[in-house]
C-alpha cells in the first residue's frame, strides 16, 4: 500500500477515505481523497470496480467535491469508486504562494516551479497507476473523467492527451480555450514561460484539433449565469467549434444552463445526469 | 416584504434564495436562506407550499445545510419549501464573540446577552410569521421541523415546547439533555445564569415529560462513531427513556447508524430517509 488512510468517513452507505502519500512526481506529500461505494465491500473478492476521477477547481481541494458535488448517491446507485486528487502540491514557502490550488493540471517548464508543480504527469504517471497497484478492485480500463471549472480544463485536457485512458469525458464549467483567457495568462506564463507553442500544449481547443483516437464522448454543462462565461474566460462555444472537422466532431454535447452560476450550486444540481452518461460509457447503465 | 434577496442561486431547477431581515427580536440584522423548489415557479398561484424549518449546528450558518446537506432533490421531488436560519446574531464585537453561532435557540436572560442573544423569540415570533407574510405561497399550517447536533437540540425544544406548530421532528446527532452535559453548561450558564430551572426550559429530556399536545412523531438519527456521542454530549438513549410515560412514549424513533459521524457526510447520507419521514407528515408522500 502507497497510500496512508488518515481519515474515513462512512457516506451514503459507502466510505470515504482520506488519503496522503509521496509522490515521486512532485517531491512532497500529495492529498486525495477517494470514494469506495458500498459494492466494494459488498463483494470484495467479486467482480472489479469502474472509476471516475473528478478534478476539482481553482483554490479547491479534495474536499470540495466530496461535501459539495453529490456524487456518492450515484456512485452507489451504479457502482462506480470516484477519485478525488488535490489540484495542486501544497508547499509551505512564500515563493509558492501564486501556485497554491492553482496548477492547472500541467507540468511546469519554468524555475522554480518545475521541479513540483507537475499535475499532469502527477495524475498520470504517478497517482493513477500506484492508486490501482494499492487497491486491486480498481479496474482502470473502466476509467472515466470529470471536473469543475479548473478541474474541467483537467478533464479536458487529460482525456484528449491519453486517447485510451478514458471512456468518456464531462466537465462543468470548464476553462476549454486557456490560451486567449486573461485570467488564465498569468498562470500558464508563470508555469510555462512566453512560448505559446508550449501553452497549446495544454489548450483544450487546441488538442482536440491534433486528437487521434477512438470516438468518444464529451458532456459539458455551463451555467447561462456563471460570471466567468459572460466574461469569457471559459468559452464552451469555442471548444465546440474547435471540435468541427475532428475526429470528435457530433460527439461534443455543450448542454447550456439556464440561470445557474459557476459554484457546486449548479455542479450538485447536474450530478444526476452526469453520472448516468458516465455510467453508460462506462458499461454499468 | 420584509426580505431583502441579496443573492439568488439556481439549484437542483428550484431556486436558493439569500435573505436579510431587521429583526425587531435580536434587534440586528440577521441572514437566512430560503429554498424554493420548482413547484413554486410552476404553480405560483395555485397550491401552497409545506415549509421545513432547518436549524444548523454550533459554529454554522445558514450555507452548511444548502451546501451540505443535499435537502433540496428532495424538497423537489416532495414539493417542500426548506427555511434555513442563522445559528445567531453576528455581532462584530469582542465581548459577543462567544456566543457567535452558538445561541443554542434560546432566549438569553443574562446581560449582556438577553438584548439581542434571543433566537428561541426570533424564529418563533419573527422569522416564521413574516417569512409567511412575505411569501404567501408557504403554507405555515403544514411545517416541521429538522435541525444537526445544536440545530437538533433547536428542533426538538422548538418542537416540544410549541405542540401544535410542526407536523413532526427530526434531528441529526441532537444534543438532548444539555443540563448534564460539560459542553453545553458553559453556554448555559452564560446566557441562562446559574438556576438550572431556566435550564430546564430549554432542554428536551425535560421538556418531553412536560408535552401536552398532539402525538406527532420524532425521528432521530445517530452515528455511532460519532465523537460526541460517544463523549456522551449527546445521549439519545436518555432522551428515548424520557418519553417513557410520556404523551409521546412509542413516536420517538432513534436511529443508531453504525460507523457514522458527526459531519454533513452524516447528515447527507440519511436526507432522503429524513425527507420521505417529513413529506408523509406534511402530506406529501
Amino acid at each position: 500500500m502507497n497510500f496512508n488512510i488518515f481519515e474515513q468517513k462512512e457516506s451514503f452507505g459507502g466510505k470515504l477515505l482520506k488519503l496522503t502519500h509521496n509522490s515521486s512526481v512532485t517531491h512532497t506529500t500529495m492529498t486525495l481523497n477517494l470514494y469506495l461505494p458500498h459494492q466494494y465491500f459488498d463483494c470484495h473478492t467479486a467482480e472489479s470496480l469502474p472509476i471516475i476521477l473528478f478534478l476539482a477547481g481553482f483554490g479547491c481541494n479534495p474536499n470540495n467535491p466530496s461535501e459539495k458535488s453529490f456524487i456518492q448517491p450515484y456512485a452507489n446507485e451504479y457502482g462506480f469508486a470516484v477519485l478525488m486528487p488535490d489540484t495542486s502540491p501544497r508547499v509551505k514557502d512564500g515563493q509558492y504562494k501564486l501556485g497554491d490550488g492553482a496548477n492547472f493540471y500541467l507540468d511546469a517548464t519554468q524555475k522554480p516551479w518545475d521541479k513540483m508543480f507537475n499535475m499532469y504527469s502527477y495524475i498520470i504517471k504517478d497517482l493513477i497507476p500506484n492508486i490501482g497497484k494499492s487497491f486491486k478492485i480498481l479496474d482502470l480500463k473502466r476509467m472515466s473523467i470529470c471536473g469543475h471549472s479548473m478541474g474541467g480544463l483537467g478533464s479536458l485536457l487529460l482525456f484528449l492527451k491519453n486517447p485510451n485512458l478514458f471512456k468518456c469525458c464531462s466537465a462543468f464549467a470548464p476553462l476549454t480555450h486557456p490560451m486567449v483567457c486573461p485570467g488564465e495568462n498569468k498562470y500558464f506564463k508563470i508555469y510555462l514561460g512566453s512560448d505559446k507553442l508550449e501553452w497549446a500544449k495544454y489548450d483544450p481547443c487546441e488538442l482536440i484539433k491534433a486528437y487521434v483516437g477512438p470516438k468518444r464522448p464529451i458532456l459539458i454543462f455551463q451555467g447561462t449565469n456563471d460570471k466567468f462565461y459572460i466574461g469569457k474566460e471559459l468559452l464552451p462555444e469555442q471548444f465546440l467549434k474547435s471540435s468541427k472537422g475532428t475526429l470528435l466532431e457530433g460527439l461534443v454535447d455543450l448542454r447550456l444552463e439556464k440561470g445557474y452560476d459557476h459554484s457546486y450550486y449548479f455542479v450538485s444540481s447536474f450530478m444526476s445526469e452526469t453520472c448516468a452518461f458516465h455510467a453508460k460509457y462506462l458499461g454499468l447503465a
